[in-house]
């Protein structure tokens, strides 16, 4: 019907998390509908950020600057590494601003369903990095999953040989959460972590 | 956090339909980790849509070729004419096979809310084309909304001049539809329009 290169277009997008065919279709029209505003300054973004975006052959953040800009910031807390799944998950920590130290990205969880392996992850990085004399705690933050817990326990195994201190994320009711709404795991974590106030 | 790079590149993906703030930032992640198998082939395919895709002159249709390959297609039917909205319209109709004439794409709706007046449509040249003595037969094939139907009255108007026949596509009942899930308004309409069997 029409030309192969709207069909690889399509294809692409539809690639994308978020966009299935139908939506990759739409997305595609408007992109050709909006040629100057659209098209051109999201094909050359792409560009550019395949030339400047590296990641950070210490922690696996993303960013211009290798070590990017968290590892090599002054003001951050060199005792402290927050070990993440993903860049995602660093960057909703780092929103929150929380959290003043430096981060351990994995790349991911262990699963053998999908076949991850722990040489697939980013883990002798870090035992290597949890072995250095400043580094006095790691927080384990990854995802409260089944495949992210048993990465944790994973990780807590291999720093056992190391001097640090690890710790993980506290569970509980999520900050405007309802009671009536929450899984029974999550209200028997909470019941249990109870503190005196 | 990061450099403006990813923000770019964010904020252009949060424009196309179907994503989201939130999902634009899971998207452009997911670009940046595939690199090769996706980032890369997307830039590329942006590039050639850009260069290669153009309007047809006569219909509005996308192709990389002006006239269309359905204006200038062979086989199509040259006395009937297909009046839609946009090139996603045209596309529906083309999957489902079922119509072998030609198209017109008016690239909107009239909109006194987003100040779309005849002038913004393509509603000269299709009164031009219908002018010519090959075309028989002008099909209306706006949505059923109150936009599209105004759309539609206003352009049986102008080819009121004319000598072509001017249709609109039948309402009723979807194929594989439900009469308790559907509206009073097409039900009314599917009523009205009943025939012998």
């Amino acid at each position: 019907m029409t030309g192969p290169e709207i069909e690889t277009l399509i294809q692409l997008l539809a690639k994308l998390p978020g966009l299935g065919p139908r939506s990759a279709r739409r997305a595609a029209l408007d992109l050709l509908k909006k040629r100057e505003t659209l098209l051109k300054p999201l094909a050359e973004a792409l560009d550019l950020a395949a030339e400047r975006i590296v990641t950070c052959t210490t922690c696996g953040n993303l960013d211009t600057i290798d070590p990017c800009s968290i590892c090599a910031g002054a003001k951050r807390d060199v005792s402290q590494i927050c070990v993440v799944e993903e860049v995602a998950d660093l960057w909703a920590i780092e929103r929150s601003a929380a959290f003043r130290g430096r981060y351990h990205v994995l790349g991911g969880v262990l699963s053998a369903l999908d076949g991850v392996g722990p040489e697939d992850l980013s883990i002798a990085r870090l035992v290597e990095r949890a072995s250095a004399s400043e580094v006095k705690e790691i927080i384990l933050a990854m995802n409260a999953t089944v495949e992210g817990q048993t990465t944790a326990h994973y990780v807590t195994d291999r720093l056992a040989g190391t001097q640090v201190q690890v710790t993980r994320l506290a569970h509980g009711v999520p900050v405007g959460g309802e009671l009536d709404y929450l899984d029974d795991g999550t209200l028997t974590a909470a019941l249990r972590a109870r503190r005196s106030v």
